[in-house]
């Protein structure tokens, strides 16, 4: 009996070194503490840190106790976590989506699949600058709870910045969220129940549909006119043959597409679905990186009803890795606060303060112009690549700002596949099948304009052009 | 007309400064910047401006342009986020919950209502040291996102703890959450549809219960026992009669009544479910702070088919405000994954790596007695202080962990009028009613004892005693 206890814990312990738990040169716990813990005799754990020693993979120090020794060779690396490459004719969307998000913040990929900004166009110096000094003035308010709502310092700052872009929105009508996304997901679950209809834009961003579908939400969807987003007409039509709980709009510069609905559009719109008492949830995510001189307006600036909910973030312009978001709930401002403090209570008050700083020492608007003309230069830089290295047929999307790129693959090649091929090759895409329930943008991807133009860059384009090439040529054979 | 936008613009221009959006001392945004947002003349700009400037609100520097004058001295403070004081007979539990939170990092209350430690009880300057430290060290990586599942270095340390408490998880096995309540959500999300039945403990956290009724979910309540928690006999009954989805528990030092489920308890009841099949949410954020020289155990020790679901959360023990918790799903990781993805991406980067390396600089431990110790005293200074200054009749809890307290007030004294009463004091407290969907707690509180003793205190749990004497007699009168 003993003689299985300490092969057990021989046991649990290596497991611990391979997997890196307990990393070279790390002192291992007591023995009396292991003896504690796993209720067995200190001898038996000795026993088994012996057998070790033996092996070669600890090593006692007079009076400090035993440590994994430093050059422990023979043992693996510690496992990454499991990236399933699924095969495209076995999976579903929902498998599909994650195959995708597990890119996100993946280092070993070019990242072509996620829409998100370099690290390197990021002010992450300033931003790291604030933190220390938020840090050493009051460290003791950092470790704390802030409310439901969030930081006031950071919604002032909003609402300024809001009022600045012409729309007034007080401090006291904001919440706080992890990210767009949460704020989506907030708006989602306050104005909407399963088995409701809700209307969207296709393609729109994948995460949309999967919300939805989780929470048992029949998503109807309208097109997504490649230059004007979304028409008035499309969805005076959609209202007039269901039941429509709520809308879900991208207006500025939609992910995929990147389209733009227009001023007076937005304006109808809003109208629209006013006169019928239907919410809308808009996302303004990539509304500050506008190319042109002005900012695109947002649905929220014709509500006169407190309908409209704008759902936004800093995530493609400032600090992905911060999750900070916000939403703007108009009339179901209780509603949402409800969700919010049972979804996760609050967000985080380092990263909050860190952004309210930041924001207050007026550094942002400087920042914004420079990251709008470099994502303009890089889009250009892509598109120009992607028509001379891809096959005839291709076409690529013209956005007027965003970090996305919507390229329509030649006639009959498919972008799953497309997408396992360029994962082999360590490039993650997005492929057009997860922007829509239905499977009208098999032969699209999406290509993330928010990477430096370098060498690996212009590579990584051309491999995937000769992919797509090779793709076309078999299919046309 | 024109008459009309400037006297618009000096409004909306007041109300930012009345709102406190444009502190005293700051720069107002430039007249080009105000005409080309509002798609108004320069000159009607300056009109507004130089109506603000006559009235001394504002001021003009040269060659700086405009600014909030810093003796504004007229215009109201800011104004907090509305906390409507309702009155208990028109509000219902939802409502009652939603008081409860917005005491939540509410700086003017004596916080007896909230169950977290006093920010002196933890190791800010620590953590502080170790955030400058990341700021200098890498601050690129810190606005980056990580992967949907968290910090890999996060996760091997929660492995390591788990390890040492004779738990064995992978890092690949646990996904970092926002806070523990967001682990709950993840698992409820994951496991349960609209319409299931989910078993829980009667008194519990109120989350819990808002959580399951927004989800659509039904909950069946067996009682808590005052020291002993969940018993088998009541789950195997109620699995007798009714048609269970999951079951939501926390063995450790259970909010509000800080009961205790004994380990032999915690094996027979994961043996009746693994039976059925049916998994088992365990909630154990308090389990760390035991009084007893061991940490109890939980029940995905006896877990053999990967049923059990642990959440938890570094939010009583170490950073409430860095929301980190974790959820580790057993066999529903990839449902769990895809929740996480679809809430909010992922947790944020600064404050996982935060707590990644003060655990691995190994002083959490000993972070960890001071505080057990501070926890213990402070809760028996606040039992005796309750028993010399509440009314007789009054019954107070004796908890072997935690950090809450649950007082039965005497014979029909309501802990939500009191509620009221206290909060007009300036003391939060939590109403036992918020605790079950059923009656049976409207006589009880819960008390924090996460603050330091303190003669403001002390006064304050006085109060509380003269207000429940004063309803104790006129109830009785």
């Amino acid at each position: 009996m003993e003689d299985y206890r300490y092969r057990q814990i021989e046991q649990q312990l290596l497991q611990q070194i391979s997997s890196g738990t307990l990393s070279p040169g790390a002192r291992l716990p007591s023995l009396r503490h292991v003896s504690a813990r796993s209720r067995v005799a200190v001898s038996t754990v000795l026993q088994a840190y012996a057998a070790l020693e033996c092996k070669g993979v600890i090593e006692s120090r007079p009076r400090s106790g035993f440590f994994v020794r430093r050059d422990v060779q023979e043992l693996p690396p510690p496992p990454r976590t499991p990236r399933p490459l699924l095969r495209p004719h076995t999976i579903n969307r929902s498998q599909l989506i994650s195959a995708v998000l597990e890119t996100v913040g993946d280092q070993e990929l070019l990242p072509l699949g996620i829409n998100c900004p370099s690290e390197e166009l990021l002010p992450y110096r300033e931003l790291a600058k604030v933190a220390a000094r938020l840090s050493r003035e009051n460290p003791k308010r950092l470790v704390g709870y802030l409310p439901v709502e969030g930081s006031l310092e950071l919604r002032r700052q909003l609402s300024l910045r809001a009022a600045q872009a012409g729309l007034d929105v007080r401090p006291e009508e904001i919440i706080i969220t992890c990210g767009a996304l949460e704020a989506l997901h907030v708006a989602v679950r306050s104005l909407v129940r399963p088995g409701d209809n809700v209307l969207i834009q296709a393609p729109s961003y994948f995460c949309f549909q999967q919300l939805l579908e989780n929470q048992g939400v029949r998503s109807i969807e309208i097109p997504s006119h490649p230059r004007h987003g979304v028409e008035p007409a499309d969805v005076e039509r959609a209202l007039g043959r269901f039941d429509i709980r709520a809308c879900i709009f991208t207006p500025n510069f939609n992910n995929p597409d990147g389209s733009l609905t227009p001023d007076s559009a937005k304006r109808e719109i809003v109208a629209l679905l006013a006169g019928r008492g239907i919410p809308l949830i808009e996302d303004d995510v990539a509304g500050d990186l506008h190319f042109g001189p002005t900012r695109p307006s947002v649905f929220k600036m014709y509500d006169e009803d407190g309908l409209v909910v704008l759902c936004s973030s800093f995530s493609k312009t400032l600090c992905p890795g911060y999750r900070i978001g916000w939403i703007m709930p108009g009339r179901f401002y209780r509603e949402a606060y409800e969700v919010k403090a049972t979804t996760n209570v609050c967000s985080a008050t380092p990263t909050q303060e860190n952004v309210a700083l930041y924001l207050r020492e007026g550094r942002y608007d400087r920042h914004l112009r420079v990251l709008r003309r470099k994502l303009q230069e890089q889009m250009r830089a892509i598109q120009l690549h992607v028509s001379r290295t891809f096959p005839d047929g291709t076409r690529v999307s013209r956005p007027e700002g965003g970090g996305v790129l919507w390229v329509e693959l030649p006639r009959g090649v498919d972008s799953v596949e497309l997408m396992y091929r360029a994962r082999a090759e360590g490039i993650s895409i997005a492929p057009g099948t997860i922007f829509s329930t239905q499977d009208r943008f098999a032969g699209h991807v999406r290509l993330n304009s928010g990477n430096l133009w370098s060498d690996g860059l212009a590579r990584g384009i051309e491999r995937l052009g000769s992919l797509v090439g090779d793709m076309f040529s078999a299919g046309g054979a």
